[in-house]
């Protein structure tokens, strides 16, 4: 085959011909809809067996298109539309599915600002408000979905629904979750007897990890009930539960004062417009040689979440940029200590999730239904390409009081050896 | 005496009143500044010899004022007057002038933002602008006081005029500079052969120094003549001629390409406006995989640079917040990868420059008048005191291209052992 470089190539075979393949119209915009996503190298196959190359190099993946439904729709809202059709079947990928998306984003990404495609695409897909109740809503909608679900395959130690760290590559999912406790409890210098307050605590794992190998009392906030009632169950198993407080509140309620604030994994459904308050909520419980941390995915300029993801998994979710998250700090001049990207741990981390929710896929089947399972591989799926391709990051923000000298010198006692 | 909380006590002598002191309206004005910077621990005597203590706590030092007319200066404009009545001799201070500085700045920091006095200050005390023939005025305004004076007070091995790095206590600012080169070149991921672009790069000590021991060869820009007739000429007597190219342009006219960009003490001098021109200039010749960093004075929140300072010593200067930083990268999606606060460690250099400034002052008077003498020490110690209070920030920024996924894992190179 001859590929003429940019373009798009058609391979027609005759059986298709035959069956009656796209129109000219229809072909003609889902090359300009390759076009626009930088023609990666994917084959499409239509319902009629017609197979269209993007790109120029060989193809990583095949998109298998099974109706003309599914073309209409993915011309309309190539955002949305393909990942549902995804789910319902109606489109399946043959080949290594991360490695597709991943392709795809890179092209993605390039698409200018400005074009009227990219102002549509976001118009359309403006996420959901976070008030205290539409909150609860949107958290709802994902952390409640069953503890049983996550427990497939999140790592067994710690239930951590965030980023891991891996030290050293090869690690398991278990050990990288720990990992990055011990990270994250090493930038806040955790002291033994210190009170640490925690926004989004999850199932609770960051709680009773600090306060079972560091000492500390933790007062935890999560809106989610079924997290909130594994969490306190864990910790009375544990034997921590003098130790561990999990309070099912907003964290915006947080009373009495902290040697330290953490939250890792929750700015995502804060919503830009209540990051000041996020950081009058610090301000007014950190004590003046206070440690904070945040944790949370991000951006490298400003963006919507991807609008799938954003309605059908995670409602109200923004990665911001770190620019954006400055927000929570400046009113009250707290100052950044330390700035760290995780970008591809992430993308190990979904990795390990993925295989793990393939290796259970059974036990999901059992949970929900076909829709529901290939809904949420696609969203493993294109979590994964997104950190691999930059499109998303992870950013720990390190911060403490302006006026406080006690803060480290460098940055030395994160890496023991 | 009888310290009343939160009050201000006049301690008038007979003798003070017999020779007429301050007016009421005065004592009355003075007050109510000394209340605006929170009453800090200090004690303020009078040309007639009556006393002002602020506060409640024992004073840390003496502010003289000599004349009526320094007392009215500093009532009209307390950012800029009061430290050019130090230059002339109207004022003087008895005692620690770092120590009385970083009192009177811990108060002054809580001004808010929004009263009528800070808005006027800013108002009154707008920065210059930094066109191209304005960065060229501003900048020679500065660094073309002569390589002799730098050379007094600065590190001898490097002249290094930025913030150096201590990684140990007790380190000389030789060791401290060279340290920082270190920590600059680790994070840098300096490997043999590669191409550096340096923006801003002073006398040159930092391209030598990656040249020599990093195997690279450097092309800095500078539009200091003085600096860059010093920095060839050390290059030649190094035999690094070959090896680093010092070019006496802005950084705006940046051509070629390279694996490094790496910027020290420059951006201070940009200004906000022009970030996204850095930002291009950085895209345009960064190579794909390329590393770059920005080393920079900032703030937690916006504010102006001290306006006397800006006035003075650096004309059109401006330490940016992190979020204003961003602006340099978010046009082209750069990846923020680390961010480093060495805030205190430019406290400890000021500290050395100060200590050495101190111990040369006889060589300075030779070059300069005494007022030259005086206001270079009231800039040192005043820089020293902002670092300590937290007024200002030191930022060093790591950043790369968004797809590059050859990225370090983690930072644990930047600490060897």
């Amino acid at each position: 085959m001859d590929h003429k470089e940019g373009r798009l190539q058609l391979e027609q075979t005759s059986a298709a011909a035959a069956r009656g393949g796209v129109t000219v119209v229809e072909r003609r915009l889902l090359e300009s809809l390759l076009e626009t996503a930088g023609n990666p190298p994917i084959r499409i196959r239509l319902w009629g067996g017609e197979e269209i190359v993007a790109g120029t190099a060989a193809p990583v993946a095949t998109m298998v298109i099974r109706d003309r439904g599914a073309l209409m729709r993915m011309l309309v809202n190539p955002e949305v539309y393909p990942a549902d059709d995804y789910s319902d079947g109606r489109i399946e990928i043959e080949g290594d599915l991360v490695s597709f998306l991943e392709h795809v984003f890179r092209g993605l990404d390039n698409l200018p600002d400005k074009s009227l495609k990219a102002r549509f695409l976001r118009w359309m897909n403006k996420p959901r408000a976070n008030t205290l109740s539409g909150s609860k809503e949107n958290i709802h909608h994902h952390y409640d979905l069953g503890n049983e679900f996550y427990r497939l395959w999140l790592d067994t130690a710690r239930m951590q629904y965030t980023c891991a760290y891996y030290p050293h590559p090869g690690m398991s999912i278990e050990e990288a979750q720990i990992a990055k406790l011990d990270h994250v409890a090493r930038k806040l210098e955790l002291k033994p007897g210190q009170v640490v307050f925690e926004a989004g605590c999850g199932w609770g794992g960051l709680a009773r990890h600090f306060a079972q190998h560091y000492g500390v009392t933790v007062k935890a906030y999560n809106i989610s009930q079924e997290q909130v009632k594994f969490a306190r169950e864990r910790a009375k198993q544990e034997g921590l539960d003098g130790k561990v407080e999990y309070i099912l509140d907003d964290y915006r309620t947080m009373q009495g004062e902290c040697d330290v604030f953490v939250s890792v994994g929750m700015l995502e459904h804060v919503g830009v417009d209540n990051y000041p308050v996020l950081g009058d909520v610090i301000h007014r419980v950190l004590k003046p040689h206070g440690r904070g941390l945040i944790h949370s995915i991000g951006r490298n300029k400003p963006a919507p979440m991807n609008a799938w993801t954003e309605k059908r998994i995670f409602p109200g979710a923004y990665p911001a940029t770190l620019a954006e998250m400055m927000r929570i700090l400046e009113g009250h001049q707290f100052s950044v200590l330390d700035v760290e990207n995780l970008r591809l741990h992430y993308a190990h981390t979904l990795e390990a999730w993925l295989n793990r929710y393939e290796a259970h896929i059974d036990d999901v089947r059992k949970m929900y239904d076909e829709r529901f399972v290939r809904m949420w591989r696609m969203y493993l799926a294109a979590s994964q390409a997104s950190f691999l391709t930059g499109a998303l990051q992870l950013f720990q923000i390190v911060f403490a009081r302006p006026q406080d000298n006690t803060i480290p010198m460098n940055r030395e006692h994160l890496y023991p050896r």
